[in-house]
């Protein structure tokens, strides 16, 4: 697959959400689809979808469209969905159960391999076939594991020693709910989740309308 | 307050994480600021931070910088937080119980009123102080409560419909966790976590790296 050098953050950006898309498509029996189709779903224009998917090389044929089953496999080699990543998770609160119980970590490219929380009482409990391990045991866990990733579900005040340690153990990269931002090293990457952040936002879309 | 009549979406769309930060400085103790030394706290930049602040009418004073306290006000009052808003909750599983029993509400500008859930074992079982309703009581709570917000908690495939019937029943603002962008009128608000897609992102960065 051909591959422009310098992609920018912005059409980056919205891989997952073209990749979202093509798989509700291929899970509804749909084979190919126009940039025109695909933008009516999607909300945005025809030619803005051609610009993004062109910096990928051409995927699309004039006159037939996109397959569907090949974007979405072109998307994800992309996105580096299917070279799976190992996550652990810190904190086994109600987030915790919300993402274990819920999402599909293996469909976004991670393999949960462990959960710790700092409460010994949860340890040895088990959330969807996942054994609770004590905080303690993480040291030892990541070293002998070498976890890629960690989901950080924990309070504030305790996410950036938990994520400096983890650092130190040679994570590299971060699922943040922590509803703080990390200070981290330059090569490691953080997506932040501020669900905080986006009720302000909506607050305010409803202020102003 | 002096407002400029068209401040742009990227500049609005900072304002929650201005707000962030500023409450952790005031929890702080920390009674002024100058641009530089917010954008050293935020990883920006001292002229991005005057340029966005300033689309809003002077706030920061030369060689003084910005009043933690009164900044924080003035962006509270532009994203609305102040005039609280009423909210209902559609789903009472984990991801509802983690906001619900974790997330500040009113502190983002919400009152949360009431929770639905289809689910009939579930009714009358109380969320942290919260009675779960079920969901065939939501036309006659909303005709006598008038909610402005509904959060979402629900699978995919039950979202839409649920939306296109609150809209009918006069909701102006979805604050959406399921997994879908959901089609709606022009009028009204919609803020979507998409989680999967950052998770998606955060693979994608890891790969990059």
């Amino acid at each position: 697959m051909e591959k422009k050098e310098h992609i920018s953050k912005a059409v980056t950006g919205r891989l997952p959400r073209y990749y979202r898309f093509l798989c509700d498509l291929e899970d509804r029996g749909v084979e190919r689809i126009s940039s025109k189709g695909l933008s009516e779903k999607m909300g945005t224009t025809a030619s803005q979808i051609r610009q993004d998917l062109n910096c990928f090389g051409g995927f699309g044929q004039q006159g037939y469209g996109y397959n569907v089953r090949q974007l979405k496999s072109n998307i994800a080699e992309i996105l580096g969905l299917s070279e799976i990543k190992t996550a652990i998770m810190i904190g086994a609160g109600n987030m915790s159960k919300a993402l274990v119980n819920h999402f599909e970590f293996r469909q976004k490219g991670f393999n949960l391999i462990g959960i710790f929380d700092k409460n010994p009482a949860l340890s040895g409990h088990i959330l969807n076939g996942f054994p609770i391990r004590h905080i303690d045991l993480l040291d030892e866990f990541c070293r002998e594991n070498r976890p890629d990733a960690a989901v950080l579900c924990i309070p504030k005040k305790e996410a950036q020693a938990v994520a400096d340690q983890l650092v130190r153990l040679g994570v590299k990269g971060f699922w943040n709910f922590s509803h703080s931002d990390l200070k981290l090293p330059k090569d490691v990457a953080v997506e932040n989740v501020h669900i905080g952040d986006s009720l302000m936002t909506l607050c305010y879309k409803l202020e102003s309308k």
